[in-house]
């Protein structure tokens, strides 16, 4: 036997699974990547993971711990290596050069720019076999695998509203309608954004801070915080609090959802956390731009107040949203839907008249 | 030994407990109760339970089945047996004339009319014991329970929204925003009320049915359907739907909600499941007697359409109602929220300012 059993390299490849997902790594601008090299008796040779846009590729982590025991060896990972020298060398080269005898690799790469690495590694000679978990990689990059294949950001809007679709009371107070737990879970999927995105109208009207905090409320360090983009035309005080030191911000002049996202994708951000106001996500949701709603339902009553979605163009009841429910969870004693279009990157439409 | 193990009047009392809830006994204006009869040695001498106004009690009917063979044994029975002689004799008094040497009970008799059956029976000799499963009995006749206790019918408020608490698109078109299996559960729902409670303006706005339906759509028998009580003081014509001979129906000449349920309170009903309009259960949660909340949200959008929820003199977040939430239920795609005050019979104030 010249190569490791199959049984050998899904378990190889779930630890790369395992090694990419590691704490800390940014979900953008590159995807999450883990590497483990094993001999022919499936034994570990090294692992390796990326870290970042600017550090090495995980196949290159992996082969610079393993040196000369790299050859001969079983290359698992999770995307097809790349093709093409961007930061960092491209990873089907390094792979070649380390005298790697097999790839096995999960997700084939959807960016255009780095794809072709297996074809390269198969033109030199390499056995290369792709699809072993794919879906398991894409979903450890499910933003970064839209982005790059839809040319855009993934799009999640998040609102809370009381039971009865309230965003304040009668008199704008808030604080608060939902559970300390469903304020906790909002921070936690803001921290696995890139962007958080709000209108002018927003910042002007709440003066929000924008930041990611932890369970004490304090602000994580600069540097894991999430860029604070706000788009508009309106101008927005210096002082305002989005603009502050806390986290990185950044000005969008334009009103256009989908201009606002070109210039986002430029900058290599791959997923937008949409958080207020309700008339910027009836924007969005009127270009078919959210591709995901996260709605926290709090077991409130107001009976007024402030409508927490505003009007999106809906007249009758067979022209009503109604997203895929990806997952009901109960954040004591909030409830949190998770919504999405039926299709990736298709707009959140009536699936049929007069519904289920 | 002379009476059974304890064990075995266990084992008698969830017997009991089962034969209460025999498939079919309405849940008003009497509550359901089972009667095990069991020897010295555990075994079942007969089993009873009531059948509803009118039919023998549960303990008249195990007795009238095990004849002589009730002498010397023990009745293991949910409800306190009876002191006074309704639409029946007295139970206290067909218990001792059939020689039963010892009695154990659930739940003690809430009904001040009926009470002081396990004092006469002490009061004859013989060995009783009350509280054996006695929150089980209680569930089991949860609304009755409370009506005796309070005086007056227990209140579920039921209704039913879009994520963004609409409960019509912008036109007025409302069917459906709910799922399937939620529309059955509310079936459900009604057939285990004794009323169905609308306002007139409701009628005149919707015509409703207000029947319970099977999950084929097709009405239960007659016999089988609540009340449905129309209150107000406008004229609804003759030919509305909710006059039909589908089910019963009663007109309550009254804008007050509490003297329409004095009105159903003296006609021995237990339970009001009030669906409608959003203004009538206001004026009932201003009232403080709304006893329970069923809010069906189903995962879509409407952007713009009446509020499920009418104004409720709320104006600050710190008078926000928060009822407890008893349970959280899926109910593919929607979620069912059921709520209630603090305490039974209290208001759904607000409990705490700036809630959790």
């Amino acid at each position: 036997m010249t190569t490791a059993s199959p049984l050998s390299e899904r378990a190889a490849m779930l630890r790369a699974l395992e090694l990419a997902a590691t704490p800390g790594v940014p979900l953008a601008p590159n995807p999450r990547v883990g590497c483990v090299l094993i001999d022919t008796e499936g034994a570990v040779v090294a692992e390796g993971h990326h870290r970042g846009a600017g550090t090495p590729h995980a196949e290159v982590d992996a082969l610079t711990r393993a040196g000369e025991r790299a050859r001969g060896a079983t290359a698992v990972v999770t995307l097809e290596p790349c093709n093409h020298t961007g930061r960092t060398g491209p990873c089907a080269q390094a792979l070649l050069a380390a005298g790697v005898a097999r790839v096995v690799y999960a997700q084939a790469d959807p960016n255009p720019a780095a794809a072709g690495g297996a074809a390269t590694l198969r033109a030199a000679g390499i056995e290369v076999e792709g699809g072993l978990l794919a879906e398991e990689s894409a979903a450890l990059n499910r933003a970064w695998t839209f982005a790059v294949t839809h040319g855009r950001p993934f799009v999640t809007w998040k609102f809370a509203a009381s039971l009865d679709g309230r965003s304040a009371a009668a008199d704008g107070t808030s604080r608060w309608i939902t559970s300390a737990a469903a304020r906790r879970d909002t921070h936690r999927l803001r921290s696995l954004s890139d962007v958080m995105l709000v209108g002018t109208g927003t910042v002007l009207a709440d003066d929000p801070r924008l930041t990611v905090r932890d369970a004490d409320d304090r602000p994580l360090p600069v540097a894991e915080q999430p860029l604070r983009a706000v788009m508009g035309l309106r101008d927005i005080p210096p002082s305002s609090r989005v603009l502050d030191d806390a986290a990185p911000s950044l000005l969008l002049r334009t009103r256009d959802p989908r201009e606002a996202l070109e210039q986002l994708h430029a900058r290599e951000h791959r997923h937008v956390f949409l958080e207020g106001g309700p008339r910027l996500a009836a924007a969005f949701v009127a270009a078919g731009l959210v591709d995901e709603i996260v709605a926290y339902v709090a077991p409130v009553l107001l009976g007024a107040g402030p409508a927490a979605v505003a009007d999106l163009g809906i007249t009758g009841i067979a022209e009503a949203l109604r997203p895929e429910v990806v997952d009901i969870a109960v954040l004591d004693p909030d409830v949190r839907f998770t919504l999405r279009p039926a299709a990736p990157g298709s707009p959140l439409t009536a699936p049929s008249a007069g519904g289920n």
